[in-house]
């Protein structure tokens, strides 16, 4: 039933002069570039790895995207939507050339609809943005990425994006109602709409939610928004370890607490950041932090802040210091933001793998993490979303000395073999991209993967849609090419 | 790309007595049954319409399903999964004969992992058990259909169960981590897991919810829990009609109360409730009533519950009256449940839609029913979760009277385009199955209709699963079949 490959087989078209011309003609020249220097900006994300994109294109509308895309489809072109382009796996990178659809252009909050608690956008909205704009009338939009800042709302939902506040907000699925969006053929299609519930026929826009820009290029989303909560109150606490935190982090949960985040930073992370001028985050003696933050009506926030209080002194928590007034509570997620930055100046090449295990399996997590650090002599600082089990493990290297190289490709697999056995995922967030493919077989099984091709070829049935990511065919730059202009 | 058919086109198959040798030896004898009272009592569900089945199964695990399903695929028998058969659109009625899939035997609660925060079962746990059995523990499943009482865990995943709670805490599909599944091809497959996020490949989870039994048959299903909330409190408040009601339910909302319910009930429901018992509900002059419950921690629960009868009272609430302990509390929310009992006795059919609109589109959405109760002569009683926007919106008949079933049924047709017209969905809850197919395409463009045709072949490619469901082809008891013993 299943072919092996997700293509209509034989090799990609290159972008001709002519196709240049007809998409000129779709967009206007001037919202076509194929210069050197945009195509290889264009070429790569967060990540800094990819290819030059053959051509770039700026479309400002669902349907000059869809006269593209049929153009594409028709000539086998591979094409690629980007938006922010702060992806760490590659998924806007044309990692087989051809077109790279930048959504640049589509940028705008369309409405922000108080009486029904919802936003309507496009693509290239800022996620930090969108949270500014909303919480001006009162209302919230929770998923927080770290990369809130600049990372837009399409590659949001095309990642299904996390965050801090995920343990007790959900991901940016949950507060997804509806998309628009363009299939490969050049069909526009709505998916939900501006209702919380809705069971009329297969939850598409659930399905395109974290597909990574394989299935469909989404033009418009319809989003949730909740109520902003009135207060916010923030917590530290050290430990001696990982152990004892993740401990303190299940008796906070066990006191009836559902924080907003639950983050932990274990010993090399704080190191990291006190090297970085986080010099007050905690002691020089603390083997790991939890940062703990509620939120809601003031009487609640206080309660439920006095609660993980206990909880952590109980556990045994080597110092608790609440965060006094919003400043000091905002210092202290800006040094938690920043955590990838401080890392990045400990090593020029910091692979952040963002690991998944059921809450009970954390310790065996950083019990495995601690052989690798030990075995292949690797660099490796921790942190992430505790709450969910979701853990940032980022190997520090010197993409100079291949040794160390070599011994963090194999901590890699290890790492991932480690997760799955624990009965945990090889990504809570950041996607597949080009990668993890060689990995996909480690969780999912050959019928899955079987079936997940046979649901991309329903949407994509020539394989032009973001080509050599995911399924482990192509990876970067081996996609089969026609001879073209490029 | 598209054909027209969801099956591979010819007729269905009927079940042999060879075919019935087959399962017997794969089931043993004492687990297939084709007596007639059987096959009519599985040949129904909550709706009261159907047809008999040809045979009825009950297998003991997923390599018997898959077993069963492999036969009924060569022999392109239909074949459709049944758990509780709660349903009110007919999921788990065999709409087209064939081999009902009982999954009674599968009732098993696998594991309570407290320290994971998840439960993992099998399908036709019954989500009440389930609740209890977790809640013994200190831990929480949200969703709460009205028919928790005896619905099963796999229907409520299949058609993605909302309920009252559903405002604060999501549908079913939030609580869903995982799957074990079979495919009607017979491939067993996992999808997710143990963990609260992953974006490893397409959801196939999330596609699974909500997919009323067409896709695949649910073996088994990991659900998320959560803390149990330490304090309840809940709140009736009398407004002189549903247009007050709902400003006060908006003003509950702006008032940053995220209340666990917001359930609004009309006055014919209120007076169908109070022929039934439940003359304490609300005074006779009332026009409508909401209920509202909070729950956290107990400060937060008393301030909420505090805020929300100030914003009652400030929107002209005529009566707030607080239930004073749990026995109250509990009394009030089983009228509450047993309202659809109640309309049951006004008439002696009740049509229950479950729409949904935008939460500012509520009062339109009244209106046009009103306009349907005047123009239509029909006794229409309203009730639901509006801080979801999904009423139930009840049209009581007798059946034995063909003018007003005719009538009934024009109301259905204009209801629905009212609902689509306010950019809601014709279903939160209940889904389409066999009984609004005729409606698909007043909600969904043929561009979606087709990408959803060509995602059910890729699960279904002989279209064996429940036909007869969602798509408009083969309503109930019309696909044609090939001779054969039945």
């Amino acid at each position: 039933m299943a072919t092996d490959s997700i293509t209509a087989g034989g090799a990609f078209g290159r972008v001709s002069e002519q196709n240049r011309c007809s998409i000129e003609r779709i967009l206007g020249a001037e919202h076509v570039r194929g210069d050197d220097a945009l195509r290889r900006e264009y070429g790569t994300d967060a990540l800094g790895r990819g290819l030059p994109a053959d051509l770039v294109v700026f479309p400002g509308s669902a349907a000059e995207i869809a006269a593209v895309a049929r153009l594409c489809d028709a000539q086998r072109i591979p094409l690629t939507p980007r938006g922010a382009g702060t992806g760490y796996t590659g998924g806007a990178v044309p990692a087989n050339g051809g077109v790279v659809l930048a959504l640049d252009r589509l940028d705008r909050i369309k409405e922000i609809d108080e009486a029904s608690l919802l936003a309507v956008v496009e693509p290239n909205v800022v996620t930090g943005a969108l949270q500014a704009a909303v919480e001006r009338v009162g209302l919230f939009y929770p998923p927080d990425p770290a990369s809130l800042a600049s990372s837009a709302i399409g590659g949001n939902v095309a990642e299904c994006a996390g965050g801090p506040r995920a343990f007790k907000y959900g991901t940016t699925r949950r507060y997804l109602l509806g998309l628009e969006a363009v299939l490969p053929t050049g069909e526009i299609i709505r998916t939900g709409g501006k209702v919380v519930k809705n069971v009329v026929g297969y939850d598409l826009t659930q399905l395109l939610a974290g597909s990574e820009g394989t299935l469909a290029i989404i033009t418009e989303a319809t989003l949730r928004l909740v109520p902003k909560p009135a207060a916010r109150r923030t917590l530290r606490a050290w430990f001696a370890g990982v152990d004892t935190a993740v401990a303190a982090a299940r008796a906070v949960i066990a006191a009836q607490v559902v924080p907003a985040a639950l983050e932990l930073v274990d010993a090399a992370s704080l190191a990291a950041a006190r090297a970085r001028g986080g010099a007050g985050l905690a002691p020089d003696s603390a083997g790991a932090m939890l940062l703990i933050e509620v939120d809601g009506t003031p009487a609640a926030a206080a309660e439920e802040l006095q609660r993980a209080a206990e909880a952590c002194e109980s556990t045994g928590a080597s110092g608790v210091q609440r965060a006094g007034n919003d400043a000091e509570r905002e210092a202290l997620w800006q040094i938690r933001r920043d955590l990838s930055l401080a890392l990045r100046a400990v090593a020029p090449l910091k692979i952040n793998h963002d690991v998944v295990v059921p809450l009970a399996r954390i310790p065996d997590l950083f019990r495995a993490v601690d052989a690798l650090r030990r075995e292949l002599r690797l660099d490796i600082a921790c942190f992430g979303h505790v709450g969910d089990g979701n853990i940032h493990v980022n190997v520090l290297v010197d993409p100079q000395d291949a040794a160390q190289m070599a011994r963090a490709q194999a901590a890699e697999r290890r790492l991932f073999e480690a997760v799955v056995a624990l009965e945990g995922s090889i990504s809570g967030e950041h996607g597949i991209g080009f990668t993890k493919q060689a990995y996909l077989d480690l969780e999912l099984s050959p019928e899955t993967i079987a079936l997940m091709r046979r649901l991309k070829r329903a949407f994509d049935p020539n394989g032009i849609l973001n080509p050599g990511k995911i399924f482990p065919e192509y990876p970067l730059g081996t996609a089969p090419r026609n001879p073209g202009t490029r």
